[in-house]
């Protein structure tokens, strides 16, 4: 009856599936693709050539669409739904739940989702205007709406007995909201401690005084709150303290996901969502960009090098190691400007520390370049066989690597309060100064001492 | 009695206490503290210089010292007990969930843990040695060993009515665990099932199928399924099937957003846990092995432009223009790198696709080679009136695309295959590569067309 889960075996009926497809055997697929759970099949169409993911789409039942364009991401949601009918579309979307749905809309283009919306039933239509009122990213905008909620002043055994009778209750609920006539949140009560307490206690007694989210709240914060006090679930309220819905973990981990993964994304120049099998062009013009930003910085580090034609025309050998300051600087800057990010992102990095934080790297960046100025000269001295040079290459790393650790702990907070993402922008501005400071250190002071 | 949550609030505490602190008003300190929930004075802690963290430990009061710790990251918490006496470690350990004992224990020196496991009673060395003895990130060292378990014949009402008797559920319980008599695991069911069935359904009617995670089983395959499932636990059973434990998605959270930030940690040479505040020596320590590295790596560069010494010295401009084309083969190929390692990470990139992903990133890689040696070569051709140069550049950029994206692609591929972690080294060797094939397709060619 029961089996250990095997780690391997969604991997294999994939395999399985991509074999039977590019055979044609189109009646195996569909027998395949109807033996999965949804987020499996969501998972098919992820790893899939962006080809193939419409040929894959017709094989599935109609009535699974809406369980699997809930889990899938976002640019390979629209990819397919761009090729679907709108009535087909239409039934999709009024399965699904509230935060979904409201996803789903926002995600397409303005016009199709006006058309959708107005082919919606009243109800449909009221839950989703309601989260799309809120606007991308807020707590409001990733709620569920299928709360269940009971009045203070009635006892646990005729809540129990309701239940019984309503016969189901919605998925990951763990808590029960409180509310008087108008809506207005009382507090939660935990499904636990229903079932633990005698039946006559008055609901009231249970309530848990947990806090309330405002549907305005950034879905990152409410992620933070969420890891930080170790939630499964809780209520979001507008600005009268109505209720108006619920947030789950299963869609915070995500959001917690996408958060972590933001700042790796966003240093490699890439967008959060970017599909690794978009097709070419896609992918192309969305990385360009990133690469027209860096040629503008390599451009400047090279007119900053172009300063000493002359000195270059004298000694080659300060072109051969030219590189090398320039490239120390940047991996320490790097290290110091991601771990500032990731404290940000914590919550560990406030006005409170930032002084201290900003001594700490300048330290480090002292030490780590001491330590290798002292290598550096050795080597080059050796290889070279000129000690005076092999102190030039060591007093420019010295130099750039505390403007390294300088640069790498404040860019951060600046960008914060400019309100730039630091993880999108830092990167490229932190080796533009490690580029500059350390081809004028290493070529400025060989200009005066070697020349 | 409600409100809703304010998200500064908890900045605003740590702002005071930290005033507070400074100013020497320990009492004061101390009755913060104490209106803090544990995981704000975790943060509180990991927020502190590295000093300060002794002086506020001390105002702790002894009785939440297990709470605080287990929030704390391994870093921070090390420092901590490195302090405390050791019956003060021991009865803080005691009142830990399992899963934090464990963890707790296995992150101290091997001595220190015996001597604690020594000083434990009969229960809580039982429950330590099991969980150690799966080994660091398995199932069986995250997970708790606080399942309710009922057996398959009996009703609901039976099992409601002993649950009110034992008064408490352990925290974060969504499913019990049926079992037979020797404890081999049958499966699960909901409570929410338990309470809108009939009172008199036998609970093994309302069994849900869930699969059962092997305690062996490594703790970011059981955090992909908990986020790919949305489970809020799991049963975790040993090789003969019996129910050792259960995972929560509270503990899950944590291993999720280890996983993402890891990729983006070790891309800069830097460790998981590394504490932002940590003292500069340890912290210099850390980071000088990856500047060592990179070191030896733009030496290795360094050689490569070496080779071209007559060449540089009968034209000083190509030194000049040396770190261009290095600079965006780098950038595109951590594009891609960054891409695949994510796209391996959620199970999207298998041997059935990589061929075809590989095309793709080459293709990616020719075109952004077009568009950018168009530019660079005009760009230059104007700034140093000199078209040849132009071509040169562009030809070499162009080579240089190409190999970046072949690189990026294939080499977390490779690194997989030979068990070596592509964040942690795939970034060195693929700037590496890039800055190799850039400088010899520009000053070879440079060479072979300009002298």
């Amino acid at each position: 009856m029961q089996n250990t889960f095997e780690a391997k075996s969604t991997n294999n009926q994939l395999q399985a599936i991509n074999a039977a497809l590019s055979d044609g055997a189109f009646v195996e697929v569909q027998d395949m693709l109807r033996s999965l759970p949804p987020c499996d099949v969501a998972l098919l169409l992820e790893s899939s050539h962006s080809r193939n993911r419409t040929e894959i789409w017709q094989l599935i039942e109609p009535e699974l669409y809406s369980d699997v364009l809930e889990e899938l991401s976002e640019d390979v949601r629209n990819g397919i739904i761009r090729q679907m009918l709108p009535e087909r579309i239409a039934d999709a979307l009024e399965e699904m739940d509230t935060d979904d749905l409201v996803e789903t809309l926002s995600s397409l283009p303005e016009a199709v989702s006006q058309d959708l919306l107005a082919s919606m039933d009243e109800q449909d239509r009221h839950r989703a205007e309601q989260g799309l009122s809120y606007g991308e990213e807020t707590a409001g905008f990733i709620m569920n709406t299928d709360t269940v909620t009971l009045r203070p002043e009635i006892t646990v055994e005729v809540f129990l007995r309701y239940l019984r009778l309503k016969g189901n209750i919605p998925e990951n609920t763990d808590t029960f909201y409180v509310v008087d006539r108008d809506d207005t949140l009382i507090g939660g009560v935990a499904l636990t401690k229903l079932v633990t307490a005698a039946p006559d206690t008055k609901v009231n007694t249970l309530i848990k005084n947990s806090e309330a989210i405002p549907a305005t709240m950034p879905e990152s914060e409410v992620a933070s709150l969420f890891e930080r006090y170790d939630w499964l679930s809780a209520p979001v309220v507008n600005e009268d303290n109505h209720l108006v819905g619920r947030i789950t973990i299963d869609d915070v981990v995500d959001i917690i996901r996408e958060d972590a993964e933001h700042s790796m994304m966003s240093m490699a120049g890439l967008d959060d969502e970017e599909d690794t099998f978009a097709p070419v062009i896609q992918s192309t013009q969305r990385r360009t960009i990133w690469l027209g930003v860096n040629l503008f910085t390599a451009l400047m580090a090279a007119a900053v090098s172009d300063l000493f034609e002359a000195t270059l025309n004298q000694l080659a050998v300060l072109a051969i190691l030219n590189t090398i300051v320039p490239s120390m600087g940047g991996v320490a800057g790097n290290q110091t400007l991601t771990l500032v990010i990731r404290g940000m992102a914590l919550g560990h990095v406030s006005s409170n520390n930032a002084k201290w934080l900003i001594s700490k790297e300048l330290a480090i960046g002292f030490l780590n370049g001491v330590i290798w100025s002292i290598l550096i000269a050795s080597v080059i001295a050796i290889w070279k066989q000129d000690l005076m040079l092999g102190a030039v290459i060591a007093f420019a790393m010295l130099i750039n690597m505390i403007a390294a650790g300088l640069a790498g702990a404040t860019l951060p907070m600046i960008m914060k309060k400019l309100r730039i993402d630091p993880a999108l922008a830092g990167s490229v501005i932190l080796t533009t100064i490690t580029d500059v400071v350390g081809i004028f250190a290493f070529l400025g002071t060989a200009t005066w001492l070697l020349i």
